[in-house]
């Protein structure tokens, strides 16, 4: 018999106090949640249930599978139908106003759940979830901070798997390899459903200039029409680059890193945007701390592009991302975001991904892209890889 | 400039008529399509919009990304509040009841989309798009088949991949790097957000009776909470199964394949409920043809299974599942669903898997799983690996 909480009960405490707060300002008396990654975060596992979250008093953990789990306040159930009986046994009152994943859950699954509800109304817990979510836990950060030790690790022996006369996707799937054998769970945690990688993004030479339907910062034609992102089968030949920026999910939190690789010189051009993204990374690591505006941070990224004169190049070529990084944890896309209309904060505890990248046609990708944890006296690094463009040769 | 639709206009045709029918039957005026999943099938490729399919009439092609896409028909836009204008400039009046995917949109996002056609009434076009596409066109047919050769081409390798000492983890990653050499896209395409999966799943040993949170047939424990399925890093040791059911998707289409392998000799009960899991396929895919209800073919494996006295290993032993296959194509959970209470009946141009597997405690999971098409004059295996167990060693 295995406990339902895999993470410590003050942990566990202290993330759903988070979601508790959110609930009060909204005045939404309780959530109901299911989204997996929401899931996960208020117990330390996914499990096929619910979790509801009164806006005062303990959570309660309503499990259809996986059978025989154990815990306080763990119950059993077939169906979302059994929870108002099961609720009224606990001596739960039903709220008033009952919080759901609107952004997250199909429309179906909405009504259905608002309806155990007699004649509650129905509010959007989507960014009660993002916001607890974002302000990382000690926890948290040092299962982040072990992600980025791995991740970095991998990264280290790239060159290694490396032969002449490789394709990108060849060179991909060695390091999909070598980071599946280091302990990367595979799973791309991306919320939302219009999203789609598969062990995150290799893009060599003018594949880097194919715009994609994701909103990644990178595109990349990828090999088939069904997942049209990544690589696309490109030769790996000299004057080229390899940007790297594959999965760094090793511990159910996921670090974000980009590297860039070449064969020979590159151009150079490209050497001086890949030196321009390092020191915009450089620069905005010295800036964010608790209370500087997200956007910012994007001005002053875009500020030092323009100067540098490499407008044409950043952020994509052909087609641009809207912004330059974005929270990072137990999903790829989380809060805050660094856009130019962001209205996000920094806070302490966010995890952030800076990846200013520049598309240089006739050579690939160029720039770097870090994770950082933002803390009272700054940010802090977590993806520690060498910065410079990496010899694969 | 790339066109917009990667197959001909006659498949499509054929696919939107399938689509038209449906909006008929249900009296939907248009349907609105946004899933990835039903983008690829409308058009062949994935691209961030819209698709909106009238009841009669042409089908129109609304883009947000990405950039540069041709064809009559594609018009891009930058939200979805374009829409409506762009829609009376085309001559399209609105239509009063607007069909959506509401088993897979967020909440937030049908409300969004019903908003756009003023008083219109909102229908579930869920089933419509699982309907049309539970019935495969030659050519997506073809794209099956093409999977299946590829398929089987990497299971047979499976033994050349495994050496002493072994872990079941270790061998997964060996063959998801022969499965990605030979072509495998490596997205593991499901239907909705709750099941979550990475490149398949390998079970070796009493793993195999882990039970877990998705609704795969069979469970394991994973190597980490937030995916708590699969290869958990058991040895693999002599007298164990290895059961292997991993991704097919070579095409954008997936094949459901499961083999078993084992290092020695397995025990007679696992050789006997593997015999077992052969004879129900073999019976199946002789009683199976257009007509024929789902539930029969459950039925019937029901009874072959309890006429031999292995129900209680029957489709897992502490957890069971609740079906004996489905449909598969674009993803990996379609229709018809092979269950006691379904009210699906068999369709010529229907590909459904059947995977009738037992959990032997001590031993492992047995069984196999083919994909099948459903044709006027019975059913076509298109997973043609050899079907008994497999001797690793």
């Amino acid at each position: 018999m295995e406990t339902l909480l895999l993470i410590s009960q003050e942990e566990v405490s202290q993330r759903i106090s988070k979601i508790q707060q959110g609930l009060f300002v909204q005045n939404i008396g309780a959530a109901l949640i299911c989204d997996n990654a929401n899931i996960y975060y208020c117990s330390g596992r996914v499990f096929n249930g619910y979790v509801y979250i009164p806006s005062e008093g303990d959570a309660l953990y309503f499990v259809r599978r996986p059978v025989e789990l154990t815990g306080e306040r763990v119950i059993y159930i077939r169906k979302p139908e059994d929870i108002p009986a099961l609720l009224a046994e606990q001596g739960y009152a039903l709220p008033e106003t009952i919080g759901l994943e609107l952004d997250l859950i199909p429309y179906s699954v909405a009504q259905r759940l608002v309806s155990l509800f007699a004649n509650a109304k129905m509010n959007n817990v989507s960014a009660v979830m993002r916001q607890a979510r974002s302000i990382k836990t000690a926890y948290e950060i040092e299962q982040l901070r072990q992600s980025g030790i791995k991740h970095e690790y991998v990264y280290s022996n790239v060159p290694s798997l490396y032969h002449d006369g490789m394709t990108d996707m060849e060179l991909q799937v060695e390091i999909e390899r070598a980071l599946r054998l280091a302990g990367c769970i595979g799973k791309f945690r991306i919320s939302g459903n219009s999203m789609e990688i598969h062990m995150g993004n290799l893009i060599c030479g003018d594949n880097a200039d194919s715009p994609s339907p994701y909103d990644f910062a990178m595109g990349g034609a990828g090999v088939d029409p069904s997942l049209p992102v990544g690589s696309d089968g490109t030769m790996i030949i000299p004057g080229m680059t390899v940007m790297v920026d594959m999965n760094g999910n090793f511990t159910g939190y996921m670090t974000d890193m980009t590297r860039t690789f070449s064969v020979g010189k590159v151009n150079d051009l490209a050497q001086k945007a890949h030196n321009c993204s390092i020191e915009i990374c450089h620069q905005l690591a010295d800036m964010a701390k608790p209370g500087v505006e997200a956007k910012a941070l994007y001005n002053r990224a875009i500020e030092i592009v323009t100067d540098a004169g490499f407008e044409d190049y950043f952020m994509g070529h052909r087609q641009k991302a809207g912004f330059i990084g974005h929270g990072v944890g137990i999903e790829v896309n989380e809060s805050p975001v660094i856009a130019p209309r962001s209205r996000d904060v920094l806070c302490e505890g966010n995890v952030i991904a800076l990846e200013p990248k520049f598309v240089i046609p006739g050579v690939g990708a160029v720039g770097i892209e870090n994770t950082y944890v933002v803390k009272l006296e700054g940010m802090e690094c977590i993806t520690k890889a060498t910065e410079e463009i990496i010899a694969l040769d």
